[in-house]
Formats: C-alpha cells, sequence, structure tokens
C-alpha cells in the first residue's frame, strides 16, 4: 500500500467532487474566502461538534455551554482590545493599485515567514529585499498602515457611527460577556470553564488554502477560570504523557522539534500546571480521535509573538503538506479581559471563592479550537490514495465518518431483501443503501466516502441468514446473522469489540 | 394541579434566573434583538437541532444536508429579491423624530393588525385612526418609505457599494445556490430533499417578545424538489392524520379554526399532495416532540398574504400566552427560486429526470423551522407552575431535556456511593450531581431544570444495593438495582419501558 502525499489544492478538488465542501456562491463566480459544507461535510463537521462537546462539557461537571449571538453590542470589542488593535498591517502597491498583507507579501516574494512583525520590522525586510521585490512586479509603498479585521454593519434603521456593530472576530469575548449571568445561574465554583462553538468571522485581505485561512469559519472555545493564586492542578494526573512540542529554544536555535512529558514541561517552566492540563486534554482528544502522532505537535510562541494579553501561548500544529500549521491555539490570558470587561462595563465581575474567603478576579487558560482547520486536519490524515485497490480510502475514525453503515445487496435479485436489513438499521446508525455498478465499484465509492463498514448481502444470504461485513480500513471480512448485525455493528463503531471478533472470518 | 399562564416577560426573566436564555451584552445596557443561550439553553437548542436533523435528514435516504456560508456573493440575493423586495414599510414621526414599523404601529396604537396591507393601505388606516394616534403623541408623516432588512457589510479592503455584501436573511437560497453542487455530487433523483440549519439575520427595527422577534436567530429549512407534473405523493400514506385549522375561509367569515383530515385538504383543494405531506411531517414532529395536541394548528395564508413566489402557504401556529403566532412556515414555491438563480448566474439548472427522460425545473415545497420559535413554543408547553409542588415542573420531553439525569445522596455520608453510582453515568447520559440543601430542595431545583428522572441514593442502597428513580412529571418512585440502572434510565429515556414497569413500586 503506497500513500502518495497530495496538495491542498488537491483536498479542495475531491472535497468538492466528493460533497464535502463547495466554494460558496460557485454559480456566482465564487466568492473567496467562504465555503459551504456539503451532505458529507455537515456529518464530518457535526461530529466533529458533538465529539468535542460531549468530551469536554457534557462528560465533565466543571465546565459549562453557552451559545453566543454574533453579533454584540460595540462596547464588548471596544473593551476586549478588538476595535483598536484587531488589525493586519497592509503595504500599498503602487502598480496593482491596492494593498497587500505586508507579512504574507514577503512570505510569497522572499520565502519568509514574517508573521507577527513589527511594522519597522516589515519595512526593513521590504528595503533589504528590494530587489526582489521589483523583479516579482511590485512598487510598493514606504509606509504600512492598519486595516481592521472585524467586519462592521449597522444596526437599527441609522447608518451613522453610532449604529456601528461587528461581526464577532472570536468567540470567547461572549464568554467573557456572559461570565456574570453563567456564574449567578449555574453555581459554578472556581476551577471551572464556559465553553462555546459558534461562527466567526475576519475580513481577510489574503484567504487562501481552502479551509485553512477563511473570512467566514467556527471556533471551539473554552475559557477556564482559575483562583489567581491556584498553582497546582489536581486534573493533571498523567504526567508522562508525552507531547511532540517545538519550544522557542528549539526555534532560535532552528532545531527540529522533540519529545517532551508534561512533568518536563513544568520542570522546565514552559507552562503552569492548568495550561500543560489543557494542551494535554485537547492534544490527546486529536490522537483519540486518530490523527497519526507524528503528525502532530505543541509548538511554543517566541516571546515577540505574544498577545499583549498572553503571558504563554502554544500551538497544536499539524503536519500539512504545505507545512507545520497552527489547528489550535492555547493562551494563558491570565486576568486580562474580566478586568478590561470589569472597567469597560462598571460591572463587579470578582467572583466570592469559598475556599479562600476571598473575592477575586480569576485568571484564565484558553483552548481555542478552530472546527474547519480540525475538519481539514481529520480529512489529510484520513486520505490514503491506495494504489492496490486503485482507488483512495477515507479513514475516518468510526465517530466521525459521514456515514457509518454502507449496505450492498450482490445483485438486483436480492434488493428486497437487503432493503428488510437496511430500513431498522437505518434508524440506528448513520446508512447509505447502494444498488448501482459492481460490487468492486461500490466499495470503492464507500472507502472515499469513508463509510466505516459495509454490508453486503449475497446469495448464501438467503440459505444461512448471514451476511458479510467489510472493514474499510483492512478490507478484511466476517461473517454476521442478520439478528447480530445491529449490536455487532454497534460495538464495531464504538470500539468495543475488535474487528476479528467480531464475526466468523471469512 | 393547577397551571398558571405566564406572559412572555415571565418566561424571559424565568430563562434568564435558570440560565436558559440571556439577554446579549447585558453588561453593557444590552442590545436589543439579540440574545445568548445560558448553559441549559444550548443543551435545549442542541436537542431540538439534533432531533429534527436525525428525523429528516439523517434517518431519511431522500434528503441531503449542507452548512452554508452566513455571508454569500450579493448576487445570490439579487436573483432572490431580497436586494429590491425584502423591506419594512416605514412611516417618520416628527415628535419622536425617527421611523416606525406602519403595521406595528398600527397594531400598537389602533390595536388591530395591519401585517401584509399594502403602503396605501397603511396610510388609510392612519388616516382613519388619525385621533388616536394624535393622543398616542405621534405626528407622522404622509408617505411612506421601505428599509430594507438585510444586514449589509464590505467585504476586502474598499468600503465602496461593489463590495457590500449581505448576512443572509434565510437559510433558504444557500439551498438553491448549492443545488448544483449537490446533484452532481450526491446521486440525488427526483423528488429529493436539501436541508440546513443555520444562522440569519434581519434588521428589524422593532425586535419585540423576547426570542420570537429576533434580529439574530437559527432556521432549520428543507427546499423539496420535486418533478413539476408529479401530483401523487406515495410518501403521504397518513391521510385519516386529522390537523386542528384555520383556513382562508375561517378568517374570512371570522369563525375558529376546526379540524380537517389531511384527505380534506386534498379534496377541498387546500393544498398539493406533496404539500400536505410535509405540513403533516412538521407538525407531526412537534407532537412527537410533546406539544399538547390542543395548542397546534395550521393557518391558510390569505391569498394577499403571499409572497410573489408562493401560490400556497401554510404557518404552523402555537397557542403562545400573547396569542396564536407562526412556529413554522410552509410555502409551494413552485419553479421561482431556481428560474431566477438560473436566469441571474447562466447555469444550467435543469435536472434530467430518469423516469420522465426529461429535463427539468424542479417545483419545490418548503418547509421552514426556526430554530428560536420551537424553543419558545417547547418551553411555554413544558412550563406548568404546580401549586402543589410549590414550583414550576418544565416537562420538556426526555428527548429534548437539557439534563437527562439528576443523582443525589440523600444525606452528605452517601457521597461517595453516590458517587460510584454517578461516574459511569455521567459517560453515557447528561447527568448532574447535587448534594447540596435538602432533598425536597434538589427535586424542586431537578423539576424547574427539566431534570427527566432523579436518582436518590439512601441508607437503604448500602443494604439492597438499590437506588430511588423519581419521574419528574408524576412525582412516582421506583427502586432500581444499581447493576440495572443504567439500563433502565437508557429504556426510560428513550420510551421502551413505562415508568411503572421500570422497577419496584415505592
Amino acid at each position: 500500500m503506497a500513500d502518495k502525499a497530495i496538495t491542498i489544492n488537491d483536498m479542495a478538488t475531491f472535497c468538492k467532487k466528493k460533497g464535502f465542501v463547495f466554494p460558496n456562491s460557485e454559480m456566482y463566480g465564487g466568492f473567496s474566502g467562504f465555503f459551504d459544507y456539503g451532505p458529507l461535510g455537515v456529518e464530518v463537521k457535526n461530529n466533529i461538534k458533538q465529539s468535542w462537546w460531549k468530551r469536554f462539557v457534557k462528560s465533565r461537571e466543571d465546565v459549562f455551554g453557552i451559545d453566543g449571538s454574533i453579533i454584540s453590542h460595540p462596547k464588548v470589542w471596544k473593551a476586549s482590545g478588538h476595535v483598536d488593535c484587531f488589525s493586519d498591517k497592509m503595504i500599498y502597491c503602487n502598480k496593482h493599485k491596492k494593498s497587500f498583507r505586508a507579512d504574507q507579501l514577503i512570505e510569497d516574494v522572499v520565502g519568509k515567514p514574517a508573521d507577527g512583525l513589527s511594522k519597522k520590522q516589515l519595512l526593513a525586510e521590504i528595503s533589504i529585499h528590494s530587489e526582489k521585490f521589483k523583479k516579482a512586479g511590485y512598487d510598493l509603498a514606504q509606509d504600512i498602515s492598519d486595516f481592521n479585521l472585524m467586519f462592521r454593519t449597522f444596526v437599527g434603521s441609522s447608518q451613522s457611527e453610532d449604529a456601528v456593530a461587528y461581526l464577532r472576530p472570536e468567540t470567547a469575548q461572549l464568554i467573557f460577556a456572559d461570565f456574570k449571568a453563567v456564574c449567578d445561574t449555574s453555581r459554578a465554583k472556581l476551577p471551572f470553564g464556559i465553553a462555546q462553538i459558534g461562527k466567526a468571522f475576519r475580513n481577510e485581505i489574503s484567504p487562501r488554502d481552502f479551509l485553512f485561512r477563511t473570512r467566514e469559519f467556527e471556533q471551539m472555545e473554552i475559557e477556564y477560570f482559575i483562583h489567581p493564586e491556584m498553582k497546582e492542578c489536581s486534573l493533571l494526573t498523567n504526567r508522562d504523557f508525552s507531547f511532540n512540542i517545538l519550544t522557542a529554544k528549539h526555534q532560535k536555535q532552528g532545531k527540529e522539534h522533540g519529545q517532551m512529558s508534561a512533568a518536563q514541561m513544568l520542570s522546565f517552566g514552559l507552562a503552569d500546571e492548568w495550561h500543560v492540563y489543557w494542551l494535554l486534554e485537547q492534544y490527546k482528544w486529536f490522537l483519540d480521535m486518530g490523527i497519526a502522532p507524528l503528525s502532530l505537535r505543541l509548538r511554543e510562541h517566541l516571546k515577540d509573538e505574544l498577545a499583549h494579553y498572553s503571558s504563554a501561548c502554544f500551538d497544536i500544529e499539524y503536519k500539512f503538506p504545505f507545512g507545520w500549521k497552527e489547528i489550535h491555539g492555547s493562551a494563558n490570558r491570565g486576568q486580562f479581559d474580566l478586568t478590561q470587561h470589569k472597567r469597560y462595563s462598571k460591572e463587579n465581575l470578582e467572583l466570592f471563592d469559598e475556599e479562600s474567603k476571598q473575592k477575586v478576579i480569576p485568571r484564565v487558560i484558553e483552548p481555542s479550537q478552530g472546527v474547519d482547520r480540525a475538519f481539514l486536519a481529520f480529512l489529510f490524515d484520513a486520505y490514503h490514495d491506495d494504489s492496490e485497490r486503485g482507488n483512495v480510502v477515507l479513514r475516518l475514525h468510526p465517530a466521525l465518518a459521514p456515514i457509518k453503515v454502507g449496505v450492498f445487496p450482490l445483485v438486483n435479485k436480492l434488493r428486497e431483501k437487503s432493503r428488510e436489513i437496511f430500513d431498522p438499521l437505518k434508524e440506528e446508525f448513520e446508512c447509505f443503501f447502494d444498488a448501482s455498478g459492481s460490487i468492486g465499484r461500490r466499495y470503492a465509492r464507500a472507502d472515499e466516502q469513508g463509510i466505516a463498514y459495509c454490508v453486503t448481502v449475497d446469495f448464501e444470504t438467503l440459505d444461512d441468514a448471514s451476511v458479510t461485513v467489510r472493514d474499510r480500513d483492512t478490507t478484511a471480512q466476517v461473517r454476521v446473522k442478520i439478528g447480530d448485525i445491529a449490536d455487532t455493528l454497534s460495538k464495531l463503531l464504538s470500539g468495543k469489540v475488535a474487528f476479528s471478533d467480531a464475526g466468523k472470518a471469512v
């Protein structure tokens, strides 16, 4: 079995062809930075969200969910700093008669990452490489301007400045804005978290890399609130857990990433216990949902990358064909946000902590997950162009597979019998009935859709009341009694039984 | 047991107090027309969406899901008619120095519904009742202007007119815009549907009635595509099904609603077979999810209420304390939308129909469901102020209940034993552990949160390895073995066993 790496464009083509993701408004020439999830994609995306929500909200007693609105009072974004600071650095080109994002332009023309550089540093880079820019057909201005990334709109009948509101550029601030309401109604006691899944919007100047940098995207975020003096994390029990990690030191020395246990991260002072705990939980979610361990790593932010509110920040990165890229961000936000909102709203956001008998502004650890980036990582990780089979196999974790079970009559004559088996299964699992084309063609189609198990009804079924179940990843087959099929599939899908023990080997 | 009707404001207060729904940005004085779902509300809302999606998408072979973007190419909204026609009729008041929605102003001041009236009719009403308006403190202008309800924004670095884009005012058009992509990738054959759940936005001038008329809301919509000459609906098998219905004729004659079977609706020519089929399916979903049959009815739109694209339209209405109000709209849109998009995009949106061997533009039936309105109807229907118990009981269908099971140690001494029972349950169901306050107080709290079943661990538990399970709606109790508890709860929650058969009566 040979795997070929595919490009991001190949993946976009595959996703469109198979009904996972369509470019938005394609019949009107497309609309850059916007995508629609198709019939298979919406199921994978929902599965990702539900898996995350079950694990980090529903199964926990210390995390409370909310679902806040996309448009909020503009003061929320004033207090958060987004109105004043959430901008990209733009440079005007006299030849193209338009502005470009300076860091991306340097990356494209010079081939050197420039993310997070200051205006001065960006202009210096451009000056050093001025010949390259000239050659590439740019005539750049001598100054760099700020472009706020928030989409603006007007709420109410007036179109004046005091009617301006913003589409949220992140879900996090809604959590801070509802912090008091959640505390008042949920009997939450420190430490606890508030979680949210929902859309966010950024007016990216150059959307790129398919779902990786879009203008409309979805986030899954937790703000976890901790007593400011609480250092120990009793939930961090798995201290031997080993991360792939690219530290700031690695980066400065130009080294590859290495391995480090949670305990080592702590002893080297890379992050505090609660921060390491949440990195571990989120990192492990990716592994448990099937991501290959070698394709995942932590990357410590360099000091000059850190946002003003953050004392430490790590990304979880996935090894895409276009390089290691952030799919999750985890920041130690300290007391910044609650303090800001307290100042702007004049609300008392202090919490009375029963244990310390003190009123405190909690500090915050923020695990922030992009849904679309998770989707992209899961799809790349699952994608295998299997040269032996002659088709793509999408080896998604059963919990993420858009369709769990395919039911196929070997020939059309067996259609009625197959429907008898299919109909009750359809009530229980996401099922797909397919009677068109050769059985080989149907298996290939199922592989490409990521269908976890195929159930084939053949002539023997009429005699022995059994069907063949095929495993997508290995093509191994077992024979299972019709009466046991729902139970067997349920056990296979939840990982409670190994495939080889699921029936009689074929 | 006496039930008191509560007002919409009471419901808003209850929802805030219990953590179902918070006014958005309350710490900045609120933001009219925007709400955030709290810890309990987000679970109920998710349960509503998942119930609908499972029933109308996942369990069906003829409906395909999508998840389209909120911002699309502006031509989508030009083709749909929203840029030119999606507006409210506004009238300016010289005293208030602002504009009002004319129909709502008439309703408020004259006390007469004015929804759907033309500009001329609105001015006539205002003229007839001019004394009333004067008395109420209005000095109205003599003309009425149009105010487009779509929120506008700018995409890209320019703020010029050709960079204008809109937040979608409905999810429906995304389905039409992706129609071809879904057909090309899903082997869909007529008749089939495309479904979507997602947010939509309308810049309502006067948001009102809590979640009923907001500026940001969520929809669950299906566009069901049918061969234009296909009249019979083989899926409509339940023709004796009886609706409460307020026909156009009832309304003209000032009569109350009556009852009518699906077959009668057809024989009176009120709607075609496919339209009746979808009305029935959606109406029945509400009943199956627990809505009281007497609180639900169909209302046929009057001829002059019909939108330009629609040949027949029905609402499903719920009997709120503030009157019968639309919670679902079901329109026969004919070929309008696909024809429009075909004209504007120049794309060929004809589908080759295998059976008739013809290329056709399908006709469309559109079941359109507001998620927030469904939420509101379910909450009002479930709300019972139980004077005997002295607390509110939220009798939500178990599938919609935000928390399925509460686990309570009778006294603190039994905490450890209770945690042993709680921990594995938590993996399987949404569970809540509560050890604070008297057991009576905890039951009352659970009733108000809509927790379906309470499990109490008492001293006998240590002897007989059994616990008491309490039914929220009746307060009946049964005794169940600890080893059977997960299985019993699972059967109770899915309705597979009656409460009285779930254990030994207490």
